[in-house]
């Protein structure tokens, strides 16, 4: 089964959003076999709208939009499918109830807004689709030829409930073959994409006969391979053979695999040995406290830290001499060592870590420029310390520093 | 000038990488009086790419591709492209050159990889744009009808550059035009989408003749007017007044305009009065330090804080009493208010915010759901605190966690 996905919405069109929609869309249908061979956005204008989802149907006959079913004015997606179809709008008074009631069951203040309302209006002969997450319903709409629209809601929530609840089970009950896109990934971190190409050789644009992509990003460097065409149990046997052969050429380059955070692995080595961890951050200001607690379920490794953002709160909470700071500097070996070894003193935790350096624009030097930072690891006493001189804005500066530690970490804990 | 935007490969189609290219692509663009129509994704596979490109070419004679430039074989724009055009493709072996400089330039280790050379194929006839921030110059093919095609590299940072290196000044050559697209945002927090259509009553849908388009986010819900086909000046005026006729029924839920960031309205507010800010963070594990520091300049206000995910750590760092959080539950306004008022004197600050709650998935109980936050600020001596029932999964319960407790103090603090 193939499909295209037309993204709708001036603010996806004018860049004012980012499209992550389309991004979850396309990763869930293609799991399931779903090949996407297309994608395209277009603003909140009825005619382009209709141009648009008429070409991916002409190419595909089975479209998926996002967006424009909102209460608001600028909300165009419903009429203007309706019309490729040549089907009229009329109000389904059961979806107003069930708006109505939504409004009175939420608690919300007075009756239901007015503008609420054309949220009910649906194109005749069209299929009703539930949203468990919000007011707008998705609608499926299709011709005699077979050939169908889904549209569904922008809200990324509403418009992942209503893939899993609605789309998916309709798409399995008519068939989506046996024949899959399936990938996985390889994550490395701490090497270059052209050294990791020179080192995979001969094996550098397929692996195992599929094909091999390098993904950059500040996490590092992602290793996909992917098989199409094959059914289930050949896809997954070729890729686990992939996979097994890049990791003995990468090494401990490698930490992890397929949407693994590098956080959740430091995480997974500490609770497997009773490790606790407690973070001091400087330039980083919070941010590796947040990866970290972004995980579910950290509490019982991460204890917490200290945001030691400005000089004298690494004086007051972390006891750092300012004479420490005076002499070598607030970006230098010295303090990041003495940041990781107070922080995980002041918290009593079993591994400490510490990060201060220049994140940019501004503060930097000719002997410490703007990407210069320090990071250290006190890991039961035994303190590890490297300089890093990462590229980037100040936002990519800081998530490099924060894998760079991690990392740090995990290789500070053997596996 | 119209054009459109073909974003290629296939961690975009797949969905495993999200596509921020486009979406600065585009707003760059339209505020430089380019018209954007549509925008398109399509994979790393040579025929797909020359389709979609082909497509766009037909409907506007204007096309900047992204991705596909890299050293690896998985990387195809170029020769595709060049096959729409007719041209072979020839080795440039000053880039080459150029590519080996580099390489030596930034001392990376041995001989640059023969991985590298092929960055220097070059399609016959075209112009080659220099590349500030990477390896992969990009590419500007034209024929003789005009019609073009400029391809740009997929990482961020140096398409970024290349767009305002080389293409804006292009284009500007070639005359935009007079007429601009151009949008005004006023940004709202605390108030629903519904609710401000409502009481916008018949200004709703425009503004001033100005269109109207209702963004709700974990910010809040961003109002935004867009003009088109008016001149600068005119669209301009129109745009001041339409914002302030929004400001007028918003009120003070309006917190900033366009991409002002909350946390940066915050530390200006404090900086023009001289405060400073500490904060105490529990669910959260660090991500309003984060976002405060985010804004470059902001140690002058921002002084740190403590991350305390970890009950022990509110006793110990804290001087929260375990009874007192035995009593009323680490999530409750107690604990909330002690943190802001203890982190505020602990780091010698003027204000102290304090936030903690269940952020999910786990851990809700029937009196204290997933989404129940407790938010407080201590602005010197005077404390507020706020019971939130936040909706979304644990990162939007977190990210609008710390929007709220800067509106509070927003709030406190008189603009």
């Amino acid at each position: 089964m193939k499909l295209e996905i037309v993204t709708i919405g001036d603010e996806l069109l004018l860049g004012f959003t980012i499209d992550t929609n389309a991004a979850h869309m396309a990763r869930t249908l293609a799991a399931a076999g779903v090949s996407i061979v297309r994608r395209s956005t277009c603003g909140d204008d009825a005619s382009d709208i209709a141009d648009a989802v008429r070409a991916a149907l002409d190419r595909t006959g089975a479209v998926i939009t996002t967006g424009g079913l909102g209460p608001t004015a600028d909300d165009m997606t419903k009429p203007s499918i309706a019309a490729i179809f040549g089907r009229a709008m009329v109000r389904d008074e059961s979806i107003v109830e069930a708006l109505r009631q939504r409004w009175k069951d939420r608690g919300w203040p007075g009756e239901l807004p007015k503008a609420n309302e054309q949220q009910a209006d649906v194109p005749e002969g069209a299929r009703v689709l539930h949203n468990r997450h919000g007011s707008a319903p998705g609608i499926w709409l299709e011709d005699e030829r077979g050939r169908w629209v889904a549209m569904l809601p922008g809200v990324p929530r509403e418009m992942r409930g209503m893939l899993d609840d609605t789309i998916l089970p309709i798409l399995r009950e008519r068939g989506l073959g046996d024949t899959v896109v399936r990938s996985r990934t390889l994550r490395t971190t701490g090497i270059s994409e052209s050294m990791l190409a020179d080192s995979l050789a001969e094996a550098k644009r397929e692996v195992n006969g599929l094909p091999l992509a390098y993904l950059p990003g500040w996490e590092g460097v992602d290793l996909r391979l992917t098989s199409r065409g094959l059914d289930t149990t050949r896809a997954d046997a070729a890729l686990k053979e992939g996979i097994t052969y890049l990791r003995g050429v990468v090494g401990d380059y490698a930490y992890g695999e397929d949407t693994q955070d590098l956080a959740t692995i430091v995480l997974e080595r500490c609770r497997a040995r009773g490790i606790r961890i407690a973070v001091a951050e400087s330039c980083t200001g919070g941010m590796l406290g947040q990866r970290l607690t972004a995980v579910p379920g950290s509490s019982d490794v991460f204890l917490g830290g200290v945001i030691a953002y400005e000089n004298t709160v690494k004086s007051k909470l972390l006891s750092i001499r300012a004479a420490t700071i005076a002499e070598h500097g607030a970006v230098s070996e010295e303090v990041a060592r003495a940041m990781a070894t107070q922080v995980k003193l002041l918290l009593g935790a079993d591994v400490g870590v510490g990060i201060t350096g220049v994140a940019g624009p501004g503060g930097g030097t000719p002997e410490k420029p703007v990407g210069t930072v320090w990071i250290a690891a006190d890991l039961g006493g035994n303190v590890k310390a490297r300089k890093l001189s990462l590229i980037g804005d100040r936002h990519e500066i800081r998530q490099r520093a924060t894998q760079a530690v991690l990392d740090l970490v995990r290789r500070g804990i053997s596996g």
